[in-house]
């Protein structure tokens, strides 16, 4: 997709130059370092992308692109020292590399940073970016929490599941979508579609995540395959395998046993076990199934909005292209 | 000051109403048990009085009023969880009653509900409100930074502290006072007004709390007096005091010991001594000093606003009620 290769390095640099260097240092630093890490920057583009397809110039859609991407870097800071996760991208955490009262507080000033980078907008646009944005924001920490309720429970129900990667994903990709439908000035019926659009997508995208990290192919996925399967992640995959009666309970023992207390042979057993069971309990096809599912609904909203034709295959290559990574 | 008392109750029947109980409960249990730890609750009585001495209603200025509030208590939140401090007005701090990544979050979602707040204004007002308080929460994070940077400095200058007291607690003083001004409607230059004598009267508020640290009244101070002089924080006090050479040398060697390695004994020897050093120095007097400095240009503001006679009778007898205190 060179137009998103294209689109990307614009945003790079406008990422770049828009959020500068501040005082207190030792408060601005670990934001520069962690907006520079890297990524897909896959939000950022969809802001720009649909305020385009609307008739929006990128530079208008530029600051609320930049909004969007500070707020996922800081959830993903606050969410790396809550996960004591030592690494991001094959770089330290911030948590790490400074501490974890300054990943607190820089984490705080990226929020309102985010809120910041709407201010170049007119009170009225400002006012409905600000609406939307706020109730994702809250979504989003609400979905972390339920996210760290799960862990716990082991009663958690599919609809459940699928609400919380919806309130933890799928949510602000919506949000980026409309808040480039809003700056092009659409109406609310259209913006609400494109949001949908976005929903559909970031559940399909997830699961996908889920699928991918027994599935995966270890040369190219990034992180460790079967993490969660390490960490006794009760995904789509898993909760969808202990639906069948035959592997339920050897499944659940598998994932009441405590990583921390296995060596990694062991672990690789468990791996290799779990992902049979997987496959024989029908739920690595059951989840599959969903992928196509919510994909297909984002492909049938994409036909239904109000866009040019070239525009609608654009957005199609582009949601196929997303679905059909095999890492 | 009976009227405050009344608005008080006022304002505590409104923030009990409009911040409801929100699923998940464990996001938001905390959010609703330190927002009911009490408190003056000074910063929303300002927005609240700025606004009804500009003409507005209460009812109008509710919002930002408790926007003020659940802003100061998320600083509150996070503040705690950095400083590990195990209490908050007598009541165990959110990250021991629950845990620090429940502290995290909770905190997280309070500084947006704090942006929802605003919701219901007008586009307009909304935006100028927005305006003012991304600015004054950024300056607050930066305030927090340089608190923690002085921790670790030995070359801090008077301006330095200032500045840093400024940006950690007047600013947001500032930004009460100015945002009942906003939403009644008043002129730019008479915002900045006001917001002035919040800046000042933040200023005297604060060196009134470091000289209460070491002078104050055991019995009604509410905190620990001389809590300063055991953690060898360089306030106004001991940085007036230090520029007394007679006093200097000694100053530092007590302000160099851990407190971690002395006991109680050691440490009450530790703070007559220096509360001697400070008088000694004349950098007691030179606090004094300053409060006085920056309460007289609080009420020299006062003076020169757009309300009415009564209201200015009614802001200064607040200043002074406030600048009063022993504890």
């Amino acid at each position: 997709m060179n137009e998103m290769s294209q689109l990307r390095t614009v945003f790079l640099e406008a990422l770049t130059s828009r959020v500068t260097a501040q005082e207190p240092v030792s408060l601005y630093d670990p934001v520069h370092y962690i907006l520079q890490l890297g990524g897909k920057r896959l939000r950022p583009l969809l802001t720009l992308m649909s305020a385009q397809m609307y008739g929006a110039s990128i530079d208008k859609a530029m600051d609320a692109a930049i909004a969007v991407e500070v707020f996922h870097n800081f959830t993903l800071l606050h969410d790396d020292i809550m996960d004591a996760a030592d690494l991001r991208r094959g770089k330290e955490t911030v948590h790490v590399k400074w501490d974890v009262n300054t990943g607190i507080l820089s984490g705080d000033a990226m929020l309102i940073m985010a809120y910041q980078l709407f201010n170049s907008y007119d009170p009225e646009t400002f006012y409905e970016l600000n609406q939307v944005f706020s109730k994702t924001a809250l979504e989003v920490c609400e979905g972390q929490q339920y996210d760290v309720d799960f862990e716990t429970r082991d009663d958690v129900t599919i609809p459940e599941y699928i609400n919380m990667i919806k309130l933890k994903t799928s949510v602000l990709v919506g949000c980026a979508l409309q808040m480039g439908a809003i700056i092009a000035g659409v109406d609310k019926k259209e913006q609400e579609l494109i949001y949908d659009y976005g929903i559909n997508l970031g559940l399909a995208f997830q699961l996908m995540d889920d699928y991918l990290d027994a599935f995966g192919n270890p040369e190219t996925f990034g992180k460790e395959v079967g993490g969660d399967i390490r960490e006794n992640k009760k995904t789509y995959l898993y909760l969808k395998s202990i639906e069948d009666e035959g592997c339920a309970t050897e499944l659940k023992e598998w994932f009441a046993m405590d990583y921390q207390e296995m060596n990694e042979e062991q672990i690789e057993t468990k791996k290799e076990t779990v992902k049979v069971f997987f496959e024989e309990s029908g739920g690595a096809v059951a989840t599959q199934d969903a992928i196509k599912t919510y994909t297909d609904k984002a492909l049938n909203i994409i036909e239904q909005l109000a866009i040019s034709d070239d525009s609608k295959k654009q957005l199609i290559a582009f949601s196929l292209d997303l679905m059909s990574r095999v890492s």
